[in-house]
């Protein structure tokens, strides 16, 4: 049996970085890419007002915030590769940087097992959103050498707490998607031997002008599991991030948690 | 005794993120800040390119490479301060993200200090720029959930290897600035446990028509003591980064070292 013949891809998927949330946190590049595309596949993350640098694509919604998603993430590779195979300029865009907790790697294989060529283009990822807004750095010279970004899932069947590893043995971190199991990372970090007081930072919807601060420690942070959370958060952890009263924006709510600990 | 009068400050400092080289790398709002600045005071790393966007300021060179900065930092830190009371819009443009190691926080401190308004605008760290140039995800799903960003001193007065607590327990690594160590580095890391066989991709200029990269693996990793580096480099630690043979971007030099590991 002879193999059947490849479908020639017309076009080139660009797996594209939307940043933050703040459409003027897009890269000039990103910009490019959205005015050139011909359809946009977009995350839920992905905020309107960046959409509308896509002025002539076709705009389709992917993305899912969270549950199940093996199914959906195939479907998704398998568009991709239906429209590079119509269209000269298929735009993937994703919150954030697309190689930081992006699920870059899964569209990638995917583009590459077809044929299809791609390239990525970075952003701004979500950690440095809140540390400038914030205006607190990840990193100090001498005092905060190392940052481990980190997103857990407690009791997903993997190695339990196999995650904590790189926050107990960093100087800084940030966890991404993980306000919804404050409590059990929290028990986790402390039984690792993070002390309580240590001073956290959670920055909701960073960059927007509906962001919120939450300034708590670990001790307190199970707390954050009885707010509301309008949107993605990360926590950065450090002793760089108690709060200081001096952080900016006047438009962006701080609020203090009461600390226990 | 009285307290001196204080100068009231005229302008807003802003701390900018260049990217990673770039000129389209930068994100909307650098370009904005450029385009509004009256003075900027740029680093060694940022490019020509990009200072055309600050078409109508004064554009001063204070980075240095290497070497001993504690007295050129406290320089720079009181130019920003002089120069927010002669011009409304400042600019301090550093390579990368401004608060991974770019050493925002002694600068904000002397803002702070000097009572200088003063805003951060984040950019594409030099890692992202790197991953995306390599088409490879420093995070993969069920595999890869963490990732560290260390910048190592080997031998700087700190207690031995502290940095490469971090390296050691996280899944996927980024080293910065430590190209020029690279044997110290890896010894640290296979006396940490660390197997020889670690693949490592070392890129060098991310982003930039010279960038050229480096697969190797740590057992291997002193060899880049040997070569003369033209820019900065960042060393990405993970499985991921066997060199694969699929990397993009024809303009790009790949070299492979022979892995005695």
């Amino acid at each position: 049996m002879n193999p059947a013949p490849k479908t020639v891809a017309l076009g080139t998927v660009y797996l594209v970085g939307a940043g933050p949330g703040a459409a003027d946190l897009l890269t000039l590049r990103a910009v490019q890419r959205l005015a050139e595309a011909d359809i946009v596949f977009y995350d839920a993350l992905v905020q309107p007002e960046t959409l509308r640098y896509a002025a002539r694509a076709q705009k389709i919604a992917v993305g899912k915030r969270c549950g199940k998603q093996a199914t959906a993430q195939k479907f998704i590779n398998k568009r991709l590769i239906d429209a590079a195979r119509q269209h000269r300029t298929v735009v993937r865009l994703k919150g954030g940087d697309p190689m930081l907790f992006g699920r870059a790697q899964e569209e990638i294989a995917a583009l590459q097992a077809a044929g299809v060529p791609y390239e990525v283009v970075p952003g701004v990822t979500a950690a440095l959103a809140a540390s400038a807004q914030l205006r607190v750095s990840l990193t100090e010279r001498g005092r905060a050498r190392s940052v481990t970004f980190v997103t857990p899932r407690v009791g997903d069947g993997e190695p339990a707490n196999d995650w904590a590893k790189s926050v107990l043995a960093s100087d800084t971190s940030v966890i991404y998607m993980g306000a919804g199991q404050a409590a059990a990372i929290a028990a986790a970090l402390i039984a690792g031997g993070k002390p309580a007081s240590l001073p956290i930072a959670v920055v909701e919807n960073a960059s927007l002008p509906e962001s919120r601060v939450f300034y708590t420690t670990l001790g307190a942070l199970h707390q954050l599991e009885h707010r509301t959370l309008e949107g993605p958060a990360v926590m950065l952890l450090g002793e760089q991030f108690r709060a200081s009263g001096t952080a900016s924006v006047a438009a962006i709510e701080y609020e203090r948690f009461a600390a226990k600990a």
